[in-house]
């Protein structure tokens, strides 16, 4: 009997994943199942594959489902995936996700290893593919006893492709979850460089930004993802002088989106009032000193300390912020208000490609030499639903469901693709697709 | 049989408190008794009164405590008062307290009003003077049919008096808790002007301060409080055009404040590394670029667009923010190690006397007419002890604790001092301390 890969949360980011699974279907003999509160979606996007339709808070439903299935994928949002993950532990289900391995899924460890299935988190694109080309190469530098590891920094980000939309100054639209974007940098960041740990406010964070650039693709900025010291333990650093971890964006982006920061217009603990009159314009003005007399363009630009006519100015008119247009919503906290007024422009038109693009940097020392070794990799999307985040993230999980159902993949417990065990096997079948590394070593 | 007054908690904050029920006992008729977790420093302080060993986890022996005792005045931290709540409610026990009315205490209503005791909360200084001295002019404006209320304005301030310690650029040491210092402002603001709901960040919050005049006490400025539009429904000012709550500090203040804020500083949601082998010089590092050439005040100045002679500069200087001197904490956030540094220079030295300032402004229309009425009060206080803070805090519950022993004060269930009938009697008993308010009308 053909094996039951059940795929939940069948929405447009998982496209590329049930797109290769119902590929590789009849060859692995296996029969694929989409589990979809918005069903009728789903069966209109792939007609050919049956489409469930499913709740995972309902409870007996879930678990039945769950059981009868060899793997399941889980696209549902990170808060959700316990739910999952309890009935697969229970009834021997592979579990594979790309979100985070939270404290709420550690707990299920020891039923997995019981009922002999395994749990594969963070098998998507950041985390999953950073975790597995950063560690191929920290791996192979780490076995080598001429070489010690003195520096790591990554930086992923999610474009808009080059030939897209050239008129768009942010050169940027959403390509994941939009309230993710905004939120982006919430909280605290802490690193270490040259051995100094090192803290930035979130008012800070997008005019700390590092200038990265990409042969062949230009230049790039990053600014610093939350706690980049969790990575000692994770990828076995303890010691080393300077640990980075960042988010990619088109040079001029961080400095128009620190408006919005330090406006506090990304704020997401209370709610405005009399949303439902409010004007993109009026949006702004509320974050500012009330004086009826001055524009809302200049009352910004001197809060903010830029020219009239900056590059900040040019990409937020872009954008519409000072337009008389009504948001459109009842009510909302900055952030929602905010990521309303943006997605009026940010949002993927049929012509738009977006862009994946990865980048690693390993300082050593080699025999005492001082080497640096830079890796990256950029994918670009086919169309608005074939996007590069959607092969990137989709891939992976793809892979690990299909090394597990061909037994290539022996793992009972929960798993993250840092280990060889998972990165030897699923880097070689990216490449055969196409998404491979470029790598160059310098003496630095 | 006399009647037992029991304060618990008798810090130092409750000096004045304390002294006057003591005075008034024999007039009343009452004993005081202090129940405090360091009973042994409290026995020093008050040799001739009665003190217990209390701990309010411990139930039963604080339920006995209560039960007896006429009134309970608590000074423990507001997180604490439900405990005390609990058991005045019960036994119809009178409960008084300078926190705010949180939702912790709000069930116990109907057991207060059943047992026939009054739980009077917000009866300190701010909140409580703020209250009373506000709702005295606010109430008279309201009853007069020739006046329409369109703003108002509350400013407060605990702070150094005018002539201790001269060489303090600050003109600032701790008055009150330190904590609440640090983390004044966190969070967001709302408040309402001329009819335009506005909001500040908490990264903007110390730059957009307002100068206000008192005639004979010079300039101040002042930074907004959370959400001023709470006070609309508090106050009965449903409609108005201007609503504005805000701290005093003295000029120059929030400007060099602000540089904490921007840096970090002020934290309290993460823990830094190493903290035992930090110096203050690196506490403040540890929030720039990593540039071993570059000093750390020229990197700080830089930053934050200072001058390097600035009065800012000179402020930070002062502090001792840039000494290679060990913070002297094995563990903390950015905003507890701040806390620490600080206390090095801003605790009450013998001779320091502190000042407690407080204004209105009440604009309204009279006939039509726009006027204006300012009130203020300047407090300052006898020595490091006998503080303006701790007397402006504990005479209001003092005097409350004497009306409720009279019976002048008939009340049962909770109540706050924006009621006539606590301030019309509280107030007059603090004119007749010396504590009133002065009062001037323009038309403005």
């Amino acid at each position: 009997m053909s094996k039951t890969i059940l795929i939940i949360g069948a929405g447009r980011s998982a496209t590329s994943l049930i797109n290769y699974l119902i590929e590789n279907s009849s060859d692995l003999d296996t029969k694929v199942i989409l589990a979809e509160k918005d069903a009728d979606s789903a069966r209109e996007r792939f007609p050919d594959v049956e489409v469930v339709d499913f709740d995972i808070e309902e409870e007996g439903a879930s678990r039945n489902l769950i059981e009868k299935s060899f793997a399941v994928v889980s696209m549902l949002p990170a808060t959700l995936h316990h739910l999952v993950a309890g009935h697969c532990a229970a009834s021997g289900t592979h579990l594979l996700t790309a979100s985070y391995l939270k404290d709420d899924i550690k707990p299920f460890e020891d039923d997995f290893k019981l009922s002999g299935a395994a749990c594969i988190m963070e098998l998507g694109l950041d985390p999953g593919l950073d975790h597995m080309s950063a560690m191929k190469v920290l791996d192979r530098l780490k076995e080598d006893d001429s070489c010690e590891l003195t520096g790591f920094e990554t930086f992923t980000g999610g474009l808009l492709a080059d030939n897209s939309e050239k008129d768009n100054p942010w050169q940027y639209k959403f390509t994941w979850n939009p309230r993710n974007v905004v939120m982006a940098g919430t909280g605290y960041v802490k690193f270490i460089q040259e051995g100094r740990y090192k803290y930035i406010p979130y008012n800070k964070l997008f005019k700390r930004t590092e200038v990265i650039h990409i042969p062949g693709n230009g230049y790039f900025e990053g600014y610093a993802n939350r706690d980049s010291l969790k990575y000692m333990n994770l990828y076995g650093l303890e010691g080393i002088d300077t640990l980075f971890r960042g988010t990619l964006r088109r040079p001029g982006f961080c400095r128009a989106w620190n408006v919005f920061v330090e406006l506090g217009a990304t704020d997401d603990t209370y709610e405005l009032e009399d949303v439902s009159k409010l004007t993109h314009r009026q949006f702004i003005n509320s974050f500012l000193r009330y004086n009826p007399h001055d524009s809302v363009e200049l009352k910004l630009a001197h809060y903010m300390s830029m020219g009239l006519d900056s590059e900040e100015m040019y990409r937020l008119k872009w954008l519409g912020i000072f337009d008389d247009e009504l948001v459109g919503l009842d009510k909302g906290t900055p952030a929602q208000i905010l990521e309303h007024i943006l997605k009026k422009k940010w949002t993927l038109e049929p012509e738009d490609k977006d862009m994946i693009v990865m980048w690693h940097k390993f300082n050593f020392l080699k025999n005492g030499e001082p080497r640096e070794i830079q890796s990256h990799i950029v994918v670009t999307g086919e169309d608005q639903t074939d996007t590069a985040m959607s092969k990137t993230v989709g891939l992976p999980l793809a892979m690990g469901v299909k090394l597990l159902v061909t037994g290539e993949l022996n793992l009972t417990g929960i798993h993250l693709p840092t280990e060889p065990e998972l990165y030897n096997k699923i880097l070689p079948e990216l490449e055969g697709m196409g998404f491979s590394f470029s790598e160059r070593e310098t003496i630095s």
